[in-house]
């Protein structure tokens, strides 16, 4: 068999590494494509220029980017197959990427539950982007839920790992070189400093972003995420929800990117705490975002930045005055299709 | 209120200085982009070693790639809720962009008029695109119509600036190192030079590019413009017109590269003595375009260079033939979308 | 008449010199948009690393990218009013084309045969594509059925060139650097080797991707493929299918980017020996791929690379694990859109 079947939950064991293929050198073209795709607008992976006066040698990669190369790279081994992406932890971004970077990833298999149908199980994945020097770009834990191969193999002894709520503020990294005392509020678009944020805050991002079928093709294939619900409408009529379903990071990618109308000095996401693909998204849909403000810490050793630990919600054809959220019975609103949690870093 | 909710007529007073966000570096891969969105085909933008033997150092960014991203930049500050782009003038395109380049906007508040209906107002702005030098790379103003915020805000004294009715072709700005001696006219894939157009001839572009809903909003956030309309399907179902209207940005690109087919020695669009979008365009819609060599002129100190000043017609499912004009009543023909009034260059 | 309206096969004579217009400089923003079109995974492609310890400068560009560039400048010459592409032969890929290198194209016309309708021609070409140092990237022979302007032109004398079946393996172009000793199994993602395969062996590429509109039309005005079939909604309503054709080469791109699942280590497509477009392509198809390895051959002076022939069938709405393909009627199987015969490079 020459072809990848991609991999089901009985292949999976404890402790096994996995390398994964097709290093990814990632340059102003994907650059270009993200922001054509998205429509993201911080200053800082816009111009060369501002990035210099922050003291890097030229616009940094899009955080979101690293993350869904970094990402795209362990479909193939771990969820071509995968029923549902369940989850993400513990997600750090690293040394920022530049155009021209080489990105790599690599895998541990941290955890592993067979669920009670016996039909299926939650692998949990520990996987760390590197760059071409080894430099770790970014450092997260998923879990997925997998099909098995066949439902009579024997269940493996459960482990599930034991995850942080949330990154703390002490482990986001800082890029070494940056130095925040040349920030131009003016061509960031923002005129509102990490001090000037509370926590208990809300922001209606106000804009809206329709999906087409073109776009989250082409983003996905971009990131060389090659699972199979989002390209295939042959087979996906036939499927679930009888079309094509939107990769979730494309989602985030939105919501960040709409994020910026009320974040616009959010120059860097450093964390993701967690974050829960409420529903799936389809063509046509309309994607809306709000944004918490959970909490604000102060970094120890940068009086130049602040941290904001952040909640952003993104929703459906729904646009988000009303911030449409999880109700009284714990359900999410209906028109909710992402959960984030995460952390920005801020001029202070 | 952390979030831009854009400006109101209102927001605006006579002389007021606008810094624009964002700014942006233009690269290689914007350049791509731009060639597969508008299937550009002119030769100096496509060639780096077409461009060399120019004079240049290399391809230079497309003149309407260079206006998007400057013009771009404005949107957030001038019109966000733009009820109408009701012209530009006095457009110049100054030294020649190139990939690692970043560009920015200022504009001046150059002139204010209320509506009569005392519910909107047109707002005259005289913006400057610049490289990271500080030189002027587009220089131009346009007016939009802007709602008010309240029907009963007094109305400001009203400042009609008054504006040329074209750029004079010794204006128009000539790249100084740029010498057309190498210029290869079967490399540049037209055999007619500025000599062989007559004033008062008129050119059938013949080919027709149909608009994908994926390809305008991919451009149109490319250019980090923002305007609602063009991105929102679930607000503007609602709207005037039931669904999202193309950037007019983006038909005038499309004009441009049709206009290829006839115009294909014309290396640089110099400047742009006018334009109307005369009706929107929308998603399925064919461009079609003819134009009209409106003047000849040579250039003082350059013999080897000719300047056009043309118009630009684009019809929209209507093959341009019969050259689709305003007829005798002075109404443009139902079927054009674009009139565009500009000044091209040619080696004589 | 200063627009082009195509060639007709009354202006194609026998020994007749093309120099094609509109030399292209490939670059990475090209590179990017071609993953994001096709999903193509090649690692040697995707990694200045990966191509760094193999002996190259930096990732190549993919060698279909440089196919469809080359061939792109035919078209306003050859193929801008054809009715069909009916074959090509003798493709051999060149010297490797890296980011930055400007291809141009120059043709012979070595056949034109009237068909008995004469109303139409078959006009063979045979097209050279070159680097900015005139080394060769492409060269091939191809044959389209052209319109005659008059069906009353007397008909040239009939020459069809010989062409062979098949490109020699000897014939075939290794890049002088080229060392495999560094190939990365792992990250290029398929642990088969020349070695592995055996003739007669088939392979179902499994995956399936979905054409959108948009994606086939940004990728063939990337190209800058002006053939008009492709484009234009309003004109093709009203054709023989009643909306536009997918450019045959992006089905070669797709069925290409399919077999990295099952051919991971092909990491060089060394030649085409022919190709058939057995049936239109359209927005909305599903393509599928497999392939038949049919021949194996060890290469003269390389003990570290194998040739591999290969024949690659797409169909569209139709998963190949039953290998559709030509009946003992021999016609194709009604599914099949493309049926491909090449070779490929791989580490033995």
């Amino acid at each position: 068999m020459k072809a990848n079947p991609g991999t089901f939950f009985e292949d999976f064991c404890i402790g096994q590494e996995i390398r994964h293929a097709t290093p990814r050198t990632v340059t102003v073209g994907d650059a270009a494509l993200y922001i054509g795709l998205t429509g993201s607008r911080f200053a800082l992976h816009s111009s060369d220029e501002f990035a210099r006066r922050l003291g890097l040698t030229a616009a940094p990669i899009d955080d979101l980017l690293v993350f869904h190369v970094v990402f795209g790279r362990t479909v193939p081994d771990i969820s071509l197959n995968a029923i549902a992406n369940l989850g993400y932890a513990n997600c750090r971004f690293g040394v920022p990427v530049h155009a021209g970077d080489t990105l790599a990833t690599r895998s541990t298999v941290i955890g592993l539950k067979e669920n009670s149908n016996r039909e299926t199980g939650v692998v949990y994945v520990h996987s760390i982007g590197t760059n071409q020097r080894g430099a770790i770009v970014l450092d997260y834990v998923r879990w997925v839920m997998v099909r098995k191969r066949d439902r009579n193999s024997p269940a493996p002894e459960a482990v599930v790992p034991n995850l942080p709520a949330r990154v703390s503020a002490a482990e986001l990294v800082i890029p070494e070189t940056l130095d925040v005392a040349g920030y131009d509020m003016l061509a960031a678009g923002s005129p509102h400093r990490w001090a000037d944020y509370q926590a208990g805050e809300r922001i209606d991002h106000v804009d809206g972003m329709t999906i087409e079928e073109s776009c989250h093709t082409i983003a996905t294939r971009l990131y060389q995420n090659t699972a199979r619900v989002h390209f295939n409408q042959h087979a996906e009529k036939g499927g679930r929800f009888g079309r094509r379903i939107v990769y979730g990071g494309h989602i985030i990618s939105l919501a960040r990117a709409l994020s910026f109308n009320g974040l616009g000095n959010a120059f860097r996401l450093a964390a993701i705490n967690g974050g829960r693909h409420v529903a799936p998204s389809f063509a046509g849909d309309t994607i809306y975002a709000w944004s918490e403000v959970k909490e604000k810490v102060a970094l120890a050793e940068r009086a130049d930045i602040g941290a904001l630990h952040m909640r952003t919600v993104a929703a459906k054809d729904h646009p988000c005055a009303d911030f449409p959220d999880t109700g009284v019975d714990g359900k999410p609103h209906a028109d909710v299709v992402l959960d984030l949690d995460y952390w920005v870093l801020m001029p202070r």
